[in-house]
Parts: C-alpha cells; structure tokens; sequence
C-alpha cells in the first residue's frame, strides 16, 4: 500500500521535463498532461491498485510542485478517460480493473529478449478460438512469449547472445566514435557505407558471386531487402510461389503487400519441389516470383542440391520470372563447405540476393543487403522511399569487423558450435518425445523441425509449455493452411547444458501427455 | 605508370580473403573471382590505364601467391566481360574507356558527406532534357551533387554536423556498450526498445501530445513512418493530399506506392490553403488521406495558425479522411514557442503523428516515430513486415541522452544558432541576388525558398554553381508539375563565416548573370 500523500515517481519524467523546461519555453499549460501520464503509469504499473485512493489534490501539488489547478486538471482529465474515480466528500480513487487497464501491447516482436518484455501488465488470455487468420496466429502467440518470463526462448531467431562476438563488435564501435564522432551528424549514404558494400562483395566473391559493390544495396535487415524486392517485381493481387513449410514472416510479408502465396512442398533432400513448381507454373497465373531458401532453409535446414538450384533458375527464366533467393542462414554450413547461392549461376539478372547479418553476426545491428540484378535500380528507389538509408555505426563497425578477417575466424567458431549442438538436441528429442516424432537434422543453420505422430494442437501445447517457461515455434505458423498443426520448430543455437536437456525433457513430457 | 610486375594492390581484398580462408574452407575454386574482382576495382580506381598493359599471368601469380591457372581463369572472365583485352604475343591489356568503365552508381543519396562520394568514377554528363519525371530529376540531381568535391552543400538535410551534440552521444554509446554488449546478440523490440518509447511519449507531452509509450511506433526514420502510415490508409490508384511546394521525397514515395498526388497551395502566412481543400475534397474523388507540415513546412518554413490546424482536423473527419502529420522539425522553433501538432487536438484517433531525430539530434541515427491513432495497430504489422524493428544501440543512446535532459539543452543551442544564422542568410540573399527576389524567412527550421524574379531554369543555375563547388536544392523537385522552375532551396543550418556569405554571393552573381 502506498500513503496517500506518497509523491508521484521522485525519478519520474514529469519531474525532469518540468523543473528544466520551465524557464525558457511556455510549455507549463500542458504539465497536467504529463503529471495525468505519470500517474496512469504508477495506475498501470500498480503502484496503486484498482480501487485503491490516489494522493489528495493538495499532497500531491506539494509534492510535484505545482499548482492546485494543475492537480485538478489532471484528475479531471484522467476521469474523463475513466481511469479515476471522484467519490463526494471522500476522494480520487483509482476505477476499477476493466477501465484502469492499459491497452497490451499486441505487438507482434520477434525474439524479443524475454526479461524486457516482462514490465508488461498482466498477460492476457489467449483465445485460441479466435486464431482464425495467420496474422491473428502470430500477434496471440507474440503476445503470449513477450508477456510471461521465459527461461528457455527456444522460438527465438537469434543463436545464444553469447555466441556473437559482441565485445569485439563493441570495441570497433567505440573505437570509431572516438575517431569519428563527428559521422553521427551528417546522413549516411542512401545505398549504403561505401566500406560494407567493398567489404561485403569481397565476401561474397568467396563462395561464386561476381559483385561489385556498387552492385549492393545496404538494407534494413533482410527484412526490408525481401519487401524492397517483392515491391519491385510484383503488383497487389500477383501470385507469388514460396516453400511449405515457409517462414511465417514472408506470409505476413505477401499479405500485407496484397500478394497470394503459392506454397509447394519441400523435400528434405532436395528443397522445393520442381515438380510442383512446372506444375504451378504450367497452371497458376499471374505468379511473377520465386521466393526461396536454397540454402539451409527456416525451418527444414536443408540445402538444395547445385543440380536442383541450375534447374530452379532455368524455370524461372522460361517463366518471365523472378527469383529472390533469401540466403540468411548461407554462412551456418555445419560441413566446412560454403554451399553457393543459386546467384551464382545467374547471368540474366534474374536473381534477387538477400543477406543478413542477423543470423551469423549480431541481431542488433539489423543490417542487410541485396543485388537485384535487373530490378536493382527500381529497388535502389523503392529503399531510399521507404527508409533512406541504414544508420552510419553498425555499417562502420560490421565494414571493420571484416575487414579486419575477424568475421571468418567468428564464424568457423559458431558452425562448430552448431555442428556439436544439433546432434545433442536431435538425440534429446528422440528420447524424451512421443515415439514416433519425426525430426528432421538440418545440414545448416538452428531449427530443429518436428512432426509428433499423432494430431497434436502445438499451439495448444505451446500454451501449457509456456506456463513452465519454455517457448518453441508452433507449426501453425509456417502455412496459411492448417497442415503443420502437429509441427513444432526449435532453436538449438544455445549452449547445450543440463538445464536445457531437462526443458526438452519437459516439452517431450508435455507432447506425449497430449497425444 | 605501374610496372607490369607490380603486385595488385598489397592490403586488397583479394590477399586478406584468401590466406585467412585457405586452411579452413573448401572455396579457393573461386579465388580467380576474388582476384578478378580485385583487378577490376583496380581498373576502376585507374591503378591502371586503358590500354596499359597487366602484369603478366606468371608475375601477377607470384605477386598474390595463386597458381597460374587461377590467374589464367581471371584474365579469362575478365576478357569475358570486356574488361581485358588479350593481344596475341604481347600480353593482356586494359580495354578501351567505354568497355573499361564501371557503372556509374545512379543512386539518389541525399544529404551525403560530400567526401565520400568523392571515391566515385568521373560524373557523367547530366542530360538535363532527359530530365522528364521527377524520378530522374532526382536521380540525375544527386550523380551531380554527389560525384562532384563540394564545398558548399546547401542542398544537404542535415543541419551543420558541429551542431549535432555527437560527442555526449557518442560517450553514452560507449558507455552502453561497455555495460551491456550482449545486447547486440538479440533482436531489439518490433515496435521499439521500452525505454525511448517512456521517454518519447514524456517529451511529447511538454506539447500538448496524451500518448502513452505503447501507443508508439519506431521507425528507421521519419520516412519510414510516413511510408507505413500511407500504406496503412491507402491502396494504390488511391488520391493523397499534399502541400505546395512540397518535400520532393513525399512525391516519389507517393509514386513509388501508386499513388496520384493532389498539390495544393500553400499562403506563407497561413500553410496549406484550407479553401483549396475544401473544394478539392468535393471534386476529386478517392482522396484518402492528407499528408501535412503544419509546423515549419519543407521548405516554406510557416507554421499553420491554430484555428487553421483545428479546421484542418474537422475537414479530416468530415471527410473520413487521415492526417499524416509530418512534424520532423517541430522542435526547430525560431522562438520559444514550441507550436502544438495538430495531434493535440485530434480526440478520435484521425492522425497520425510522425516524428524523427534526423533533423534535431542524428541523422546517422535514423530513428523515427509514429503514433498511428485508429491505424496505429496496422502501421505495427506493416513496420514488423518492412524491417522487423530499428537498431538497438541509437535507441537506447537517444533513451539515454532524453533521460539525463541533455535534448532540451542541446535543442535550446540549435534554435539560438538557426535564430542567429537566418537572418544573415537572408540578408545575403537580399543584397547578392537579382533585384526583385523573393525570399521567404522562415519560423523555424533551416530553409531558405527563394524566387528569382525572371524565370530562370534553376536546375540550369545548378549545374553553373556546382562546377564551382556549391549545391543548392532546384525548385523543380518540389512539384510534379514545371510550376517551381524558378525557385531554390537553400539550407542555412551553418556556421555564418565570410566564405558562406561569399559563396551566397557567387551563388547570387550566377542567378544575376542567368536573367
């Protein structure tokens, strides 16, 4: 219980924005506004319950140093919105739960660090009725990892935080704010940091792309260089064929640009289905691009044979078509070969490459890029209309990091601990989940992907694990169709400990319980 | 002249790429690619002439430490692409110019440091007939300014980079990173990191703007606010609302999502003419939304009256229309009075706010913000779909530098500079060009936007001035129609020394001699 005449937040925003504003601008006419915030804040962060009496207007003037009339504007203000209650003769008392509540963030985020999430309110219950649409699956099954305290985030897209060499990355960073701090003030350039592009085509030359930097487009993670590209080459209402399983992202991604997906079948061995794809091709129309992952694909891990990708790329040129090859996970090989992209066999212009350093470098910097053969000037426009340009730092910093060969000594240390977690994991699911589970050990990358024998809801399973702490990737998300409703995907890029063996344990307990 | 045996390029790519990967990967069959590249970077960078003859196949191995058939490999691709040239019993050769040549990097970068451009191949001719769409006079407009030495880019977005307080930001970036660097392992929250969101919606409130922290959005700048915002209200083929003269950026991103643009007038003293819009709302059918500066309008400078921002949101909701409220340099005030968006105002959720830190504290950051009133939960899913989320690092800077309070000092500063350099500014424009100019002073902000009294093709006077080391902004950009040929845009976000004031002067003399 707090005392009514407690002040409001000694640290609160109110405090410094009022004391250092005050002389030189005449902003004190909206300071009830910002004392109404704080308090539906301290409502919202239960400071004070619902129900509960709020300091008298006279306290907490005192108290914040302002005026009686300010006060009273506030509370009029917050009653207005009915998150406080005016009882005669007795005081502002804070209303009841229903009109109190802030509105939860619906945000749909993807592999959040779970503890910042946690200063959410309460979580709300998940209505698992009311997933009908792929976009409602994925903002409910947000909401339901962001708002509890994981211990085990095995939905997340990111490898273990300490397998990024972020104090490497940390000390170019500081390095270069010390030299050039003077960059933070001018815009970077549109396409990108000259040094990147330089540093990124020689990299890429190693594994068969001819590019020159000039050739490159910097992005805001692979994110923005798959919508860039589908904005380039499609119209709303155009088909667009996709892996099955596929990341739910480029659903939600097709969706918002008004765009049908055409999802063929995988086989492990061999990728997206080519049969399929003639077939769709010979009898779909207005299908205008191929978007795929010919190497480790999210979630099957699986590379598509140099056979298979030479054939893909005739397809698409016979169709008129254009293919947008997401390559993300191309670094996480876990054999000493580099797989190449389908790119590299590209002399048409045809190919679309996207590339990422959120996977194999450091999620945070959210730096992408992509060549986009003969769309590359239109999609050059289309990034500058949507966001510009990337910021200055994280491009200096990753140009210096390989540079200075650093990236290759980091990423021969993460696909080795790849290599050795993946069998643990594959071993541990076999053993703690319902006979009959089939999971699939990818060539690359950190999904695990499994199939439980028999008709499971995983989302319903996610719901019980979630409340032991543990998340995982329901199948549900990765159609538009209910057929992976008994799939899950696990992250296994975390050190492999005894705590996690025992989190798998637990989840394999939860699915034979549900079978 | 480089001796024929002269090794390419000791610190290349090519020598840093190949040792380090040698031992651990299987990738050195692309090794001539890595070296082809390398030899035409030097191609281009004129280490070697056209029609000077290359090391030979056996120096050039011996130099880089290849097998000669990896060199015989690269001359052979490069002879492919027409780079080389092999002459029988004589050796291989650079070919002519126009085989030889890179492509010119055709991108729009605005607000470039013009150094860095400086790296480029020779500029291009800039074909001004060629100049039909705004698309290419944007294009053409930023080869010109960013492929030429400038000393004087009054063209640029950004305020002078001195005036930026870089280095309190880079000493909190520092500190960050030292204190928490594995958050550069995780995935920073979609809609944005927690902390600037408090600290954004407790600034805003200073003006009369009730937002609690979830009901904002960060964005990779303001740009990407607005792009979301417009795909959030609009389909293609729809009508948007725009002031006249307008941000040319606004009319390419309206281009680039199919939208027509309706340009309305704007009067100096009142912005856009709210007559215009009215009868323009009766006669034009599938206007869905208007975008708006009512605070310090790009480039005018005005500040739109209140009654005039009240009106505004009427005919909004009459209309069943959106605002887009563009308010990146609201706190630019020349006086003390922070003017109120027209968000203060706005009770039903028909705004939608956009704001940004490029102009006001970092371009390099490119950190921006929305608030997406009854599309705010839209505006969140298309931003997850176009770029996921911003960098950590600059939002949790700009978190760090709002809660100490710095932002109101270091903004107090920046307005008593503007407030100081405007005047003199216009002052030189009035003595230096032709009689009979017009130049408007502005509110706030940094522009300048003149007209000459005769017409003049100011894209014309460009090319004049930039061949003498200062850029200005062409009036042409600011409308789809010819209607601003005459005028420019002028930053004056600089120090106030002679060599401006003579450079105004020689800008003037040019613009005399033109009439």
């Amino acid at each position: 219980m707090v005392p009514a005449d407690h002040p409001l937040g000694g640290h609160s925003l109110y405090g410094v924005y009022a004391v250092q504003m005050a002389p030189s601008t005449s902003v004190l006419q909206h300071s009830y506004l910002q004392l109404a915030q704080q308090v539906r804040r301290d409502i919202a962060q239960q400071r004070y319950a619902p129900g509960e009496r709020l300091p008298s207007v006279r306290a907490l003037a005192a108290a914040q140093g302002v005026s009686v009339a300010t006060v009273v504007r506030c509370y009029r203000h917050l009653e207005a919105l009915g998150a406080v209650q005016a009882r005669h003769k007795s005081g502002i008392y804070v209303a009841g739960p229903a009109a109190a509540r802030v509105a939860p963030d619906t945000s749909n985020d993807m592999g959040t660090l779970g503890p910042q999430a946690g200063a959410q309110s309460k979580p709300p219950p998940v209505e698992f009725d009311r997933l009908v649409s792929l976009e409602h699956r994925m903002t409910e099954l947000y909401s339901l990892t962001t708002q509890q305290p994981l211990q085990w985030g095995l939905h997340l897209a990111n490898a273990s935080p300490a397998w990024y060499p972020t104090d490497a990355l940390a000390r170019i960073a500081q390095r270069l704010l010390r030299s050039q701090p003077e960059m933070l003030g001018a815009y970077p350039t549109g396409s990108g940091l000259p040094a990147l592009r330089t540093e990124l085509a020689g990299w890429m030359a190693t594994y068969g792309l001819d590019l020159q930097p000039e050739e490159l487009l910097v992005t805001n993670g692979s994110t923005e260089a798959l919508n860039v590209a589908l904005r380039a080459v499609t119209r709303p209402g155009d088909a667009v064929v996709v892996e099955s399983p596929v990341y739910f992202g480029l659903l939600q991604m097709l969706g918002n640009l008004g765009l049908r997906a055409i999802e063929l079948p995988c086989t492990p061995g061999e990728g997206m289905s080519l049969e399929a794809l003639e077939y769709a091709l010979e009898h779909q129309s207005g299908v205008r691009a191929v978007v795929a992952m010919p190497n480790f694909q999210n979630p099957l891990g699986h590379v598509m044979p140099d056979r298979n990708k030479r054939r893909l790329l005739r397809l698409v040129e016979q169709h008129d078509l254009a293919l947008i090859e997401d390559d993300v996970f191309g670094d996480l090989s876990h054999t000493p070969q580099r797989p190449q992209p389908v790119k590299a066999w590209d002399r048409h212009g045809r190919v679309i490459y996207c590339g990422s350093s959120s996977k194999s470098l450091a999620p945070a910097f959210r730096l992408g890029w992509t060549s986009g053969g003969r769309w590359h000037a239109r999609m050059e426009s289309l990034k500058l209309s949507t966001s510009l340009a990337a910021p200055w730092l994280e491009q200096a910093v990753m140009a210096e990091f390989m540079r200075s060969g650093e990236l290759q000594v980091h990423l021969r240390r993460l696909r080795e601990r790849l290599t050795q977690t993946t069998p643990r994991a594959t071993d541990a699911v076999r053993k703690y989940f319902p006979a009959g589970t089939r999971v699939h050990s990818p060539a690359g990358g950190w999904w695990l992907w499994l199939e439980l024998p028999h008709p499971v809801d995983t989302l319903a399973l996610l719901r019980q694990s979630v409340a032991q702490g543990i998340a995982f990737t329901p199948g549900a998300l990765f159609s538009t169709t209910a057929k992976y409703a008994s799939h899950l995907r696990l992250n296994t890029a975390r050190p492999w400990t005894r705590e996690l063996e025992q989190a798998v344990r637990q989840l394999g307990q939860l699915a034979t319980r549900a079978q």
